[in-house]
């Protein structure tokens, strides 16, 4: 693609128009910077790393790759889980981690304006301080960022009644594939002029444009929660459980599920004795207000028990159930204690939850590969995390197989391979299972129609 | 663009291509499916009507366009109010009216599959039998199509709390530019495979793709609400009014505003003796349940009484609340008896709402021009309502001239030209004041990339 790539030698003219105060080529650095946590994707090694204080430098950085035919590989915190911000080969790789300014929270229209490297956990709490929510809460908030957020249209544990990333979006300050600094979206509660290029940006994982300034929705602040916890025998009465609470038109504010292999490795590691009282734990919230409120936690209990729950409870006790919220948002950390991990993402209707929970354990058996399943249930959305021991090929490949087998399941089931992690590099595979070839072919038509010369992270979304 | 533009004959190599069973090229029949309501807006003589029953008759007609480089059309109802559905000359217009069934209710995962031609208020019913609610309710909901919904991404009076028709589309079926049939989107909760194209194709006036078949999203159904009224004296009273209620943090599921001559214009056709009592209502309606409910309509009324309000009420009589929400719906149709009308949808920052409430009454008074307004004031979405007697050259420049500037001051203000009604013809010259050109640029890229023959409504949306 690029006389860079050719030669392997890096272009001295590149190197040369590239912000110098913000620029750096040492090797030990670059590695640092050349992959996301998918461990399992491939990465290449980038020229040069930006990491650009101001959207100056960021425009700078996108002509000088446009001019030069160099990729350029925007990311966040590199918590992602597919792959989508590692290093393309040769390429620039702009870390935004230094734009990292909450410019603006305006309390009456209930927004805020954020630079790309703010993290998740920070905006949360600047809008705290002011009474009002960011709801969008990946697991990585505590690490990752809003501009990574943005690029992978990331979802969380509230999705189930708050939606994800792409619901709160409303403009975005980008530099697009030909070097130009715009605007995106508005600020309004409405608007309708042209394309909704502020959706189709989001989630598109650095390919379309470059963002350098969010502005998102917020709502008033979320009230204080109740905590329902069920005990399960196994993950599909846990999965019957989830599909109950459908039936039953109830819509929890969080509703997760952690297996045995998690809680276990959550106990090596924090010793919280979650395994002692459980073999599957689902974690509901309601935030509803009121008596209410109350209505619905003990409707979402019945569901547990008449599901077979072991146990359900509302928790009485708000440090243990933050303490239990805590945990899930530290199981795939704990899960990643026990080797490499290949994280499955599958979303399925939540009538096919049960079956879609059956169907992982199978396959992790008849492979004979630990799969450690946490899921944000409430979605459908399941993340078996798939362990392997560094090193042995052979696992390796029962768990790439694994990871495949899973997949078709999900799409058998009418799921998605990827409910909120996105493409990246790791499921390109899956990709083109699911997608029909004339979707194929609009998704292709757009990526050339805005970035003319493919340098925006090239290789990845698109099949 | 086409042979067939150019010879303005009929190509009859296209016509004997169009499914014969449900096309007609009688000329009275196709000057009634010529324009939407619009009146405003110009628009062509089409070639041809076809009225699909099914989807291969769609992509017939796709097809044959496609082959003879003729322009295609869709529409749905026809209650459009920016001329999108507006026939292009020598187009072959496609009227979705037959394609009007409700193929599934799903109440477990919570979607409605739906052929386009379905009625807004028809899916509704149907949904409100299952115990499930389709929020996005335009005004024109007894005679919009879902179609038309989601060619125009339509609004109307939930948005303020439940957001718009985008917010609710997960999956299309489409017949592409190229005349390919196929599906984006999904079933289940969350799914991020590849670049958005539902949200792409919401709102983008047939421009992109047509529309064969819907998936929407539901929600449970909505608690009873509690309507709360406001009597005011002037317009900028009540915007300060729902302005009291932003600053507040309260989120009503409605915030609707009427001026006096829509009060006059309803009263004159219905003797509803609105105008007896009040200059400028404002109807907020609260679905919260329980005692947080009454709590938040007495905190709306409070914010009705604090900026002003000649007097204000929660309404024991649901009755009497359901006929001032039916009025709300009359007032358009309402005003259209007065004459032409030329609607206006510009949308400001709720903080901006009482000054541009009053640079319309300014604007209409400095043009000696009538100006009914009805907003959608909880989102500061304004509909002006320009009214001439037809045949007066002159009211139609001032008209023109009172348009225009409304568009102007709503920029100025940080505002959009269309909240919900969308571009069609009507709002081309506002749509180039308000995005810069590099959005141009990448809009117009899309739809080259999408339609390469530029057979898709040709002329609309695109500056």
């Amino acid at each position: 693609m690029t006389d860079t790539l050719t030669t392997g030698v890096p272009s001295s003219a590149l190197l040369d128009a590239l912000p110098a105060a913000c620029t750096t080529t040492d090797p030990a650095v670059l590695e640092t910077y050349s992959r996301d946590q998918a461990s399992w994707a491939a990465h290449g090694t980038p020229l040069a790393l930006v990491r650009p204080t101001t959207t100056d430098e960021v425009q700078r950085t996108v002509r000088a790759c446009y001019e030069h035919h160099v990729p350029v590989v925007a990311r966040g915190a590199g918590t992602g889980l597919a792959g989508a911000a590692n290093a393309v080969e040769g390429s620039v790789v702009i870390s935004f981690e230094k734009m990292n300014r909450v410019k603006t929270i305006d309390t009456l229209e209930r927004f805020a304006v954020v630079e790309p490297g703010v993290i998740n956990d920070d905006l949360r709490a600047a809008c705290a301080a002011e009474g009002l929510w960011y709801p969008p809460d990946p697991a990585s908030s505590p690490w990752s960022t809003l501009g990574g957020n943005v690029a992978t249209n990331a979802g969380g544990l509230c999705c189930v009644k708050y939606g994800v990333t792409r619901d709160y979006v409303l403009a975005l300050e980008i530099v697009t594939g030909t070097g130009e600094l715009t605007t995106v979206g508005r600020r309004t509660a409405k608007g309708v002029a042209g394309y909704d290029l502020v959706g189709l940006l989001t989630g598109s994982e650095g390919t379309l444009a470059l963002v350098t300034e969010i502005t998102v929705r917020l709502r008033p602040m979320q009230a204080p929660p109740t905590t329902i916890v069920g005990s399960f025998d196994s993950t599909v009465d846990a999965g019957n459980a989830v599909r109950a609470i459908a039936r039953a038109g109830l819509t929890p504010a969080a509703l997760e599920l952690m297996d045995r292999h998690c809680l276990e490795a959550i106990d090596q590691w924090k010793r919280m004795d979650l395994s002692t009282d459980a073999n599957v734990l689902l974690l509901a919230r309601t935030d509803t207000p009121g008596d209410t409120g109350t209505e619905e936690a003990d409707a979402i209990a019945e569901c547990f028990t008449s599901a077979g729950a072991a146990w359900a409870m509302r928790s009485n006790d708000d440090a243990e159930a933050e303490a239990l919220f805590a945990a899930r948002k530290l199981a795939y950390p704990a899960v990643e204690r026990l080797g490499n991990v290949l994280t499955e993402d599958v979303c399925v209707p939540k009538d096919q939850l049960p079956a879609m929970l059956a169907a992982v354990e199978e396959i992790a058996h008849r492979n004979d590969t630990l799969v450690a399943t946490i899921a944000h249930a409430g979605d459908g959305n399941l993340h078996p995390l798939i362990v392997t021991t560094p090193g042995d090929a052979d696992q390796k490949a029962r768990a790439q197989r694994t990871f495949e087998e899973i997949m078709d399941v999900a799409l058998d089931l009418g799921g998605t391979i990827t409910g909120e992690h996105g493409i990246g590099t790791l499921k390109m595979s899956g990709l083109t299972r699911e997608l029909p070839p004339p979707v194929q072919a609009m998704q292709t038509a757009i990526k050339n129609a805005l970035d003319p010369r493919g340098i925006l992270n090239p290789g990845k979304v698109l099949a």
